[in-house]
């Protein structure tokens, strides 16, 4: 049915992603983490990476006003059901679903996804409880989920209903999936096109994601064409005033499941569309696996340049007297600092830190107390930049020639 | 073929419009002018109409990039060449074309449609002999402009042709039609779709009309079905955008000529557009007339207004001295004076004119000038109000029920 379902291809695949994933994390674990530990990079810039980090696959959110149809559309990819699963015309669905690979059928409750260390979803645990006894894992043997995790939403209320208080921060939290997925896809019904002010504002939340941003226009067989076409073209038009970019957002005309087309004029475009998202979908996990080297690749040359700003800042103090002007001179004197850095070591102004908010943070510390250079741990980076991230990046399978163009430029 | 064409229906349409038009202009002649002109009304407000401004039918104006099939689409609808006709791939249309019937085929040169008294052009002599010469009239014995005048336009240009300089300003004609037309047509090409800067310009400038605003994307046969969908899409995005209303514009998307479909798959499609396109021409005369009818009587109770307005300050001056004075008195207390007229008649705010712009008017006449209240005059026009505008109302034939939606509100 989908090219998805070529089992040994797929799975092929599947295989050398994780292949390259493996081998970032062993890099990481064991030529970066020692200098980012060394001078405390997870205090200044961001935390240090776990398990749960490389093993999350990329993440595709499912976001929509009510009975659009997400939870269908799931069930639909799936081609089965998922352990609580619960479809129907009122407002159904009412907690973040994430849907992941396992060995058996199995439901996990929202507090012991946001502990397990293993799992990508700790910082969740910001929301509160409120929040977490609304959250739930769904793992199934499913071969979709080897290669994302879906993550299934309550549905975005509209008028009246708006008024109901979830009991935590709605959009925060839609915010937080927004930022860490790899494709985020807003379902709209064609047969009752709703844009609510939760909705406009939910949209306005994520927008600076807009790349990963697909439309489905679901149930398109439920009405004419006529009536599809005055439906989409108000969607388009609205859309793009909220989203306020020149690039238009892919959309994706069509009845994601598997009952009779009511109106079966347009079933030729529903059928294109359905797969030209499946292999949007499946691409995921190549774009994926090249936007974290990138990632790494960024991260490894600002804990170099990290190490160069600490071991610099300890250089220039005194033994004895004035350290703590010397210290505030040191600090309004970053920008400087920085510059020397840079010629010194050849290195270019993009892998370094904002000035600001370093000067901030380096309020709190004992200059001194900052450890010298290890030529060591910087050349294992060095080497780790040089070698190691090319050889992962030549696992990478070759980019298939796209049939068909996704993004409208 | 079209509705259009049943001759015995549209000829007795077009003499009911024209009976109505023709009780306006008589109903204008003989009471309301009287009044106009003696409180001097077409010095403060807008200039007399004449019987140009009466005659002249309702205008579709057609806009877009030159290529886009404006033209074409203008043979199609008259299903006959008309006089000067230029139909080609290149930029080909270099002039405003006003197209309107005639006993017989015959070209007119815009100087003189501009000074043509018994025309609606005569204020595009603003504009220049520049313009002029690039302004022409075809006249031609057809059916559908006897019920409606159509304006082919030259096409907007893109790229590097927008360093053309045309001589005349483009953008200010553009306006005028515009402000004047009751339907703007504007053309895509979904094969070659574009939006240059200087058609942006143009949508920014009639953008306050764009409850007139039509869409037709045009060439729909010439792509996929997807890649349709792909271009409206984008269309849509990019208009809503520009326009920057809540409310979407109508497009009507097909192939307005009468080759062939290229792409077979959505004949029906078109073919339900372009019928919903025809309807929609066809009901210009009727809310042309309807919105003539509520102009005159706003025009009507302004002149009211404008009477006792001048009465009033007339009645106030001195007959000997402390003239000036007395007028700047006035004058500053104009807003006062429109509230005891208020009170005294039982008008509504409505009625009155803007303070500012009378304000500053009033500084170049001399009050004891000013007629004084002529009941006849007044009476006549009351008279109008109350029966002649409901007897010629009563003319106009019973609003077809509206089969299809053409607005999306
Ligand atoms: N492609 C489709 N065409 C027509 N009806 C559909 C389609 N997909 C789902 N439905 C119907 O729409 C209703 C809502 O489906 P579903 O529960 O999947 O929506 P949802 O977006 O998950 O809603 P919620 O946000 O409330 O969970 C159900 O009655 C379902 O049968
Ligand atoms: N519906 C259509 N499908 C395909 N081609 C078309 C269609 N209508 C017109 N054309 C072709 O497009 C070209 C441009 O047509 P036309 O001259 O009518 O455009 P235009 O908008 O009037 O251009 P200009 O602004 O330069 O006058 C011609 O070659 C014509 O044959
Ligand atoms: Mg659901
Ligand atoms: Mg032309």
């Amino acid at each position: 049915m989908f090219s998805w379902l070529r089992k040994d291809k797929r799975h092929d695949e599947v295989k050398t992603y994780q292949t390259v994933i493996d081998g970032l994390k062993e890099m990481y674990k064991t030529k970066l983490l020692p200098l980012e530990k060394e001078y405390k990079y997870g205090e200044f810039h961001s935390p240090y990476l776990n398990a749960g980090d490389f093993d999350a696959k990329p993440m595709v959110l499912l976001i929509g006003q009510y009975s659009t149809g997400k939870t269908t559309f799931i069930r639909y990819l799936l081609e089965r059901d998922f352990p609580g699963i619960r479809i129907g015309p009122e407002p159904t669905t009412d907690r973040f679903m994430a849907l992941m690979h396992g060995p058996h059928d199995q439901s996990i409750p929202g507090n012991a996804l946001a502990v397990d260390p293993n799992r990508q979803f700790r910082a969740l645990q910001q929301f509160g409880n409120a929040f977490l006894s609304r959250f739930e894992g769904s793992c199934l043997p499913s071969g979709v989920l080897e290669s994302i995790t879906l993550i299934d939403t309550p549905g975005i209320l509209s008028g009246e209903k708006q008024r109901v208080h979830r009991g935590y921060d709605f959009e925060a939290v839609i915010e937080w999936f927004a930022d860490r997925a790899d494709m985020i896809i807003l379902l709209f019904d064609a047969h009752k096109l709703d844009i609510s002010d939760e909705f406009q504002r939910v949209i306005h939340t994520i927008k600076r994601n807009q790349e990963k941003i697909r439309i489905v226009l679901n149930k398109a067989d439920m009405v004419t064409t006529q009536q599809l076409m005055r439906v989409y073209g108000a969607l388009m038009w609205s859309l793009g005033k909220v989203v306020n970019s020149p690039e238009v957002v892919r959309v994706y005309i069509g009845s994601f499941w598997d009952k009779q087309l009511q109106f079966d004029e347009n079933r030729r475009l529903f059928e294109a569309e359905q797969e030209d998202l499946f292999a949007d979908i499946q691409s995921l996990p190549r774009s994926n696996a090249v936007r974290r080297l990138n990632e790494m690749i960024k991260r490894a040359r600002l804990a170099k340049v990290h190490a160069y700003i600490l071991d610099q800042l300890r250089s220039q103090m005194p033994s004895l007297f004035g350290k703590q002007s010397k210290k505030d001179e040191l600090i309004t004197n970053l920008p400087n600092i920085f510059h020397s850095i840079q010629k010194r070591y050849q290195l270019p102004v993009g892998d370094f830190p904002p000035v600001k908010r370093l000067q901030q943070q380096l309020e709190e510390y004992d200059f001194t107390k900052f450890p010298k250079l290890n030529v060591g741990l910087i050349d294992s980076v060095d080497v780790m930049l040089a070698k190691d991230l090319t050889r992962i990046m030549q696992m990478l399978p070759k980019e298939e020639a796209l049939t068909k163009d996704k993004r409208i430029r």
